[in-house]
């Protein structure tokens, strides 16, 4: 094996990705430097924020160069190790970038359990899940009994915020696209009503489902979409209400900035309501993943907190599936397997 | 005297409210029953809330009733008490309405310091004052060397929360209408530096100077205006930002909903710059009143808070002095004198 494989960013994409935004590229293979360490990745996460690394804007992290590796986690064995904290055969963890091999500095992997899926280190136990449960831990203020909506419901942040959110004695309300998706909501995930944004072709209309679905109205908006739902569970809010704001997938591919403009309706609600909306970006609290793995790794590893995952095979393929998952047609954490 | 003067809502304002939507009415002088005070007013509070009530629309508050006396502060004298707790002659403030005279319920009234201009309780010590430094506690948690941007800086709640940020070592930049509000940001109420929106036609114009003003970027935006400041300052906030939405005065009088739709990029901002903004209102801190007033009263007193009050005479000229404050009209607390 002398050789390795790169997904690459060939040129910055007009709104959603397309194929040929991406180039497979071939390479030699890496050698690990003093305390370094060589990865043959086995699993690679695609998440929504990677389309946001894909533009030349300035944002919170830095942007994928063009020509440059595809940014990612991913999970893998050592294959060789100049550090004395790993030994070949290692099962470890890092930002191997959309990669078959990567070589990175020992501070910057981390091992894993053996008794647990490989993959899980992406999705339930990894960044998606932490972000569920130190956004809810960090801005939401739960309190049994209140209502919480959370939409794209079944993908790997969605679901852990609703399940996090049941067990602590919240009502939880799912919204998902299509008819499989809210069956999953409710029977894998626990939540106590489903709602397909799919049957509703506007705000409205949405409005009025989680209306019936939400009698005492919403207390926790997390936000992963954006658009329509947004103007749909906005005016349900009650009075101080916490919006957590971690995506807006809506929005992803470029924004129509048409009118009607929403944003003097949405500040009058944050007003009226006493709304506290606080955005969040998961790199804020790398300080408490200890803590999230210390109560979350036996609820996995016991069967208590479920968890799903669409795994695609190849590197080859990982754009196409990146760009599905952005679609929606992803159901729980993509994964891709090499 | 047998009479009493009122103004009354005449028919409800479509946009900016014009004096045919006010009606000044005679009738006869109310008597106290048991355990209430009929107060002569002598100053009565104009504030931008007023117009929110003026619609027939579900808010944090009742709306006045088409017929029904304008709702608002006023400050006065106790002409006749049916209560221990009051003597004529005492200076009182309480909800009287737009009223030269009011009954109200011994409970529904504060006796206040004679030591002080009566009009300082709609003001400095009142509603407005308390609103920033309620706000300021709750929401912005101020630290020394961050700046404050506050737009309507010459009123009575941004010149408080100028004033107090400016206390505790904030850098403090005033929004204002024109250069006298300007000259009056920095003289009397001590920001550090003052902009005349006038002098800017567009959002992008406004942020160059906000810019210049703020080398740092900005770390509390007090939300009184919304708007052109509020797209001129969202882009200067810094990592971990906050946002006190107090009131949105630019869009009071009607909401042009055109395009194009400025939510998408808002909350992009507030989630890639993690900011928290605060949605309140003054009726959830009463509680806190006491404390406020402890705090306040002697600075005030002293005069180590500057404090600008215009003052319309006459009942009467109540409408016409509400509309003009609306439309930006007053440099400070406006106040009727009866």
């Amino acid at each position: 094996m002398t050789q390795m494989h790169r997904i690459t960013l060939a040129r910055r994409p007009q709104g959603m990705p397309v194929p040929e935004d991406f180039a497979l590229e071939a390479d030699d293979m890496p050698v690990p430097g003093d305390g370094e360490v060589l990865v043959a990745v086995t699993h690679l996460s695609l998440d929504p924020y990677m389309r946001g690394r894909m533009d030349d804007v300035k944002s919170y992290a830095p942007s994928v160069g063009l020509g440059e590796v595809m940014t990612g986690q991913g999970v893998g064995r050592v294959l060789a190790s100049n550090s004395k904290g790993f030994a070949e055969g290692d099962l470890v963890t890092g930002i191997t970038g959309w990669s078959s091999h990567a070589v990175l500095k020992a501070g910057e992997l981390r091992k894993l359990d053996e008794a647990l899926p490989p993959s899980t280190a992406l999705g339930v136990l990894g960044m998606p899940g932490f972000t569920a449960w130190a956004g809810l831990n960090s801005f939401a203020d739960l309190k049994a009994g209140e209502t919480l909506v959370v939409g794209a419901a079944t993908g790997p942040v969605g679901s852990m915020v609703g399940q996090i959110a049941k067990a602590r004695g919240l009502r939880t309300i799912a919204i998902a696209g299509g008819p499989e998706k809210c069956a999953l909501a409710r029977d894998t995930f626990g939540f106590d009503a489903a709602i397909d944004h799919r049957a509703h072709q506007d705000a409205r209309s949405l409005r009025a489902a989680i209306t019936e679905a939400a009698p005492d109205g919403v207390d926790v908006y997390w936000e992963n979409v954006g658009g329509k739902l947004l103007h749909a569970t906005l005016p349900l809010m009650n009075v101080h209400g916490r919006i957590v704001v971690c995506g807006t997938i809506a929005w992803y591919g470029g924004v129509d900035t048409g009118g009607p403009d929403h944003l003097p309706a949405v500040w009058r609600q944050v007003l009226v309501k006493r709304l506290r909306v606080s955005g969040m970006i998961i790199f804020d609290h790398w300080a408490d993943f200890p803590a999230f793995l210390a109560e979350m790794t036996p609820k996995v590893a016991k069967g208590e907190i479920a968890y799903l995952e669409d795994v695609a095979q190849g590197l080859e393929n990982a754009p196409a599936a990146f760009i599905a998952m952005l679609q929606g047609g992803n159901t729980g954490k993509q994964i891709v397997a090499l």
